[in-house]
């Protein structure tokens, strides 16, 4: 059975979760605290040596990191995946913006204001990440004026993605009002069959 | 013909001119001048919202941004993408960690270091990105101590992701004399068939 080493608040493994669920796969979750370097002990680091969760480890041992590799994994051959090139392309471009224009602009200022003291260091960097946010939400919003997804023309591991943080972004001070078409499409993921809540967690 | 709007010192833009290059793939190529807002034009930002090169023109004026997206558009049914489902989720392991925990850390010191004044005060960052730079190539070296290449067990566009700022890290003070096993994969993959400088241009 798959083992996702995972940590419930974390919109990355929330990715992995919301797949699974869709695909209805069977899996066994490992809850890691990395408040409290669960993911930086000598067992977890010999499985990632980048000690990050989410990671999913298949029956035969191999260690798959890196949340939006892990959609694609799970994904392939199935409709969350686009099939053909170009779309295949579009999909994969959006997690990559996900990952370098929008996690660390997003996510970052939600951990800071979540998990670390209110007198942390780490505030200081808010402002200039939150700015940095808007200006991804503001990429998404034009995508989305005139497009239902992300890629494809339907629901995708690119709008699993994107969907993970931007759900919660009011977690890190950033206000959607001024985003509408990227609230529709938050209504359109959360209305897709078999959804399921961040916090949602195998029986 | 594609169009590639790019930036000669761009790590990024060089990963797409080598992948071509290595395909024998001919393409016209626009330089835009990153320091003089040429990616921020409303031209360009209607093409690419989120502002940055290299970004693929297709025939039929369909534009790919994220330079590891282009990647794989390229290389879609060549040896250079893995065709197993493991081993393709294993190269887009390594392009995801490429765009979040290595570019930030290794191409933006660089850029800091020949772009910006010598009393920039973006010059206050370095101490702690260089630190996640060394991080990330010691979980390079990691792999490469037994691995010949990043997936499928032979060259392909997680290698060119990857060697695209790591081979010119120490134009970001980045000592590479600590990570054998690296400096012999940026020697193999240098003599890959077709391989070109960064600085190559199309004739």
């Amino acid at each position: 059975m798959l083992t996702l080493y995972d940590y419930l608040d974390s919109g990355n493994g929330y990715k992995a979760r919301l797949l699974l669920a869709q695909l209805g796969q069977p899996y066994r979750r490992v809850e890691c605290d990395i408040m409290t370097g669960r993911t930086r002990t000598p067992e977890f680091l010999a499985k990632n040596p980048n000690g990050r969760i989410p990671m999913l480890e298949l029956d035969n041992g191999v260690c798959l990191p890196e949340s939006n590799a892990i959609l694609w994994y799970l994904g392939h051959g199935s409709p969350f995946v686009p099939a053909e090139r170009l779309a295949q392309s579009q999909a994969l471009q959006w997690m990559f913006f996900e990952q370098y224009s929008h996690e660390p602009y997003v996510a970052t200022p939600r951990f800071i204001l979540r998990h670390l003291p209110a007198n942390s260091p780490r505030r200081a960097e808010l402002p200039d990440r939150l700015a940095r946010g808007r200006a991804a939400l503001d990429v998404m919003e034009a995508h989305l004026k005139t497009n239902a997804f992300f890629a494809g023309g339907r629901y995708s591991i690119a709008d699993i993605a994107l969907y993970a943080y931007t759900h919660v972004a009011h977690e890190a001070q950033l206000d959607l009002a001024p985003y509408p078409a990227l609230r529709e499409w938050l209504a359109r993921v959360a209305s897709q069959s078999g959804h399921v809540p961040i916090t949602f967690e195998p029986s």
